[in-house]
């Protein structure tokens, strides 16, 4: 079953598409550019779902629904945003059989639609902090799809929040920033880097975005969420003001802020080995997978261990048994690593006779007894375990490539042969910037929030810089 | 507060949307036909969720997700089903800035792309049966629109399974409109009727229909879920074929079933009252509301008081205080009350000097004195109390409103003096059936499952009849 995925050494691309397939987190649909999310890659899904919506409604966020479909109009109300997004647009000119007097476009994005509520649900300072999420599924027209990272449709969260003052909007976009980056840490087992967009990489609309990018295993950067400090530009845009205590009017201050499925991609292209997926325990479906061992005969006795197994474990451990029949424990093993499982309980007739159960971890190491009676104790222990080695081999791998770097020409052949994130002065200059992207392929992915104060010279022009930002080659 | 809503009696019809608009369940969108489901709305619709969620679990399914966009073909393959659809659909006819090659559907329900993609996944016997659900939006361009119960785009999950026999997919059928029922009544505390749709009625493209139906307070029907039995039609569209054990290609055997946000509606009008909502405490996202009572100087004592009850509930009971500053209780109480919470504990100096809050139910009834130390045993069974007798009353209502009619003159008056549902002979023919609705509004709800064999003759025509049907004038 291995070899139906491609190594990384091999071509790391195709390895990402094999493992996503093989394991049956989507497939290709018959619409160009859509996937189909199955159900390995739905319930992970959800998994994230629900420990992000539990962070953001720690954080004072409720939950609400806004339309799909979107006034034409409505995008152009922000020039900024419209020139972003109206290149992307799916767009819907005809309804029940006839052709619309203004056509809707399908949402790439739901700032419009959201703030024109806004503007009818807010009145008085009484009314504020308005503190919203939004589950939806989102559609831009992507030329190059890729499964996961960049696909037609997509579902995400995007929250949207109204506030009375500017540095209220600010807190909460560097909030939210935090978050994302807890959850990617915490959940993820995902190390990111914080920071601040460069005015060219900032979303469309936006006064300020702040964002996590991660890096992968072929050393290209990807970034895993943004949240936006929006100012006043929608709230002009759409008129969405209030009366201060004091009595005057005043346009609100927004945010908005968003992760998507991307993240599946992330967790796949961080964590999967040449066996196929491999999964944090805090966010796989399955964490513990028992297989059965036996001869026919046996039959009965060793699959009533295995259930009495899941029995003790669940429901503090998501585990099942694999008692399919006419299936080879091998090709069980190799399955279960394929879809990443991070642990594995093999019981034979003689582990039982021993009143123990053999381990295997997805991540590798020698298989180890462990007593029946301890599993309860051991196996979350051991969750917790691989949980932390996965973290702490992702931030190696982040911090090992990493580099700070002086000369363009070094950096040329850094960008060329190792990859990861470089750290370099630049003079804020949208030429340099674009020079860079145009030469190495290389993008500014952000500017740290909390990089020291260090003069320096830009990589390009030589013009003075404060601090260093990291560039990447990234999806 | 509550003159903001009109009574039931004057317009039931003004009174639901009063009520949905006021206890800010949802709200007009500037997109026409499609609404807002604002946070309250949205909280009830995941309570219900979840509830739902966990009994499709519970039987086997499992989540995925499929495009949001279907090739216009796509729903021609099946014929009886574009002709139900294509009148409905949302055409996407540009995107990325160019008119596409094929037009594109917003999906009006599933079934094409995803018996499309069956066809890919179903090989043999043993990947039988499949057993999937998708949680998604759909949008159907409808003539006239109301919030929750018709709206062009809304809420829903759509079960979608194939099996290896006629009988099993008949079973699943069967059994998800059985799920439907329960939830239903477990959860929503409504009584339904189950049946099977008259062939006029049938989903488009299906055997047969399964459905449940509840009766609103003004005596009209709602149809709250449906369960449909595809046969093959499907699986001949899309070539869903496998192979079995011994060796032959057949067809597969399909099912599909809905709920969606409708749900919403119907738990407004089966149980709300001139007040504004009223919730059944399993769905409901507050349970109890804490409403402190004092005087500015007793401030602190009081709210702390209100705190340490909440504290000492939760998480068991869904609770919280209302603490606002500057907003009298009395508009504290009938604010809550429009909001459909269950229950009210208020607390002011004197209960907290005997160790007592005072109980008020939403529902009615003497405010009744409680003592601190026994609220948390108290509540919860005050909770499931009034869960149960929200279910009673709605099933009083039905059964009172549900009567046997044997002649067309005493159906036709009943049908306009009277309401609900009347159970009646009918011969199965596609003219009387038309006839009575063209006539009297009122349609076949459906057929019941378990109704006693009964000769008698039909209605309109005479003709003979083995069992009763219910009619009744439906949303």
């Amino acid at each position: 079953m291995a070899k139906l995925i491609t190594s990384r050494a091999e071509d790391y691309s195709r390895w990402y598409t094999d493992v996503v397939l093989q394991a049956q987190l989507a497939d290709y649909s018959p619409v160009r550019g859509c996937m189909v999310i199955r159900p390995l890659g739905m319930a992970l899904w959800e998994n994230m779902q629900k420990a992000l919506d539990g962070m953001f409604k720690a954080t004072g966020h409720q939950n609400a629904y806004f339309p799909l479909l979107i006034p034409e109009s409505f995008l152009h109300k922000e020039k900024q945003h419209v020139e972003g997004f109206a290149p992307q647009c799916a767009v819907v000119t005809h309804g029940g059989g006839v052709k619309l007097e203004e056509p809707l476009v399908v949402r790439p994005t739901s700032e419009t639609i959201i703030y024109s509520m806004y503007a009818k649900w807010i009145q008085s300072y009484r009314d504020l902090p308005v503190l919203i999420n939004q589950w939806a599924n989102v559609v831009r027209w992507e030329m190059r799809t890729r499964l996961f990272l960049r696909t037609m449709e997509f579902l995400w969260q995007e929250g949207h929040t109204a506030h009375a003052t500017e540095a209220e909007a600010e807190q909460e976009a560097i909030q939210m920033m935090g978050v994302y980056d807890t959850f990617a840490r915490d959940y993820m087992a995902l190390p990111c880097l914080k920071g601040i967009k460069s005015d060219a990489e900032r979303f469309a609309g936006a006064v300020r975005t702040y964002c996590i990018e991660a890096l992968m295993q072929d050393n290209k950067a990807l970034q895993a969420g943004t949240s936006h400090n929006l100012g006043q530009n929608f709230a002009k845009a759409f008129e969405v003001r209030y009366q201060t205590e004091a009595g005057e009017m005043e346009y609100v201050w927004n945010t908005s802020w968003g992760v998507s499925t991307r993240l599946i991609g992330a967790l796949v292209m961080a964590h999967g080995d040449d066996q196929g997926l491999v999964l944090p325990p805090r966010l796989a479906p399955t964490q513990v997978v028992v297989v059965p061992i036996f001869k026919e005969s046996e039959r009965e006795q060793v699959v009533a261990a295995a259930a009495r197994i899941v029995q003790d474990l669940s429901p503090a451990v998501r585990i099942q048994a694999d008692t399919r029949d006419g299936v080879r424990p091998g090709y069980k093993f190799n399955e279960w690593e394929m879809k990443g499982v991070p642990l594995r309980l093999e019981v034979g007739p003689r582990d039982i006779q021993s009143g123990q159960a053999t381990v295997a971890r997805r991540t590798g190491g020698a298989k180890t007894p462990v007593a029946l009676s301890s599993l309860a104790t051991a196996v979350p222990l051991m969750l917790e375990e691989i949980q932390k080695e996965l973290y702490g081999a992702a931030s190696k791998r982040l911090s090992g490539n990493t580099r700070p770097v002086d000369s363009y020409d070094d950096f040329k052949s850094l960008v060329e042969e190792k990859g990861g994130f470089l750290l370099a002065h630049w003079c804020l200059g949208a030429a340099c910037e674009a020079q860079v992207k145009e030469e190495t392929k290389a993008t500014i992915r952000c500017i740290p929030l909390d990089g020291a104060a260090e003069a320096g010279a830009c990589l390009v022009c030589g013009g003075s810089s404060t601090r260093r930002v990291y560039f990447a080659r990234a999806y």
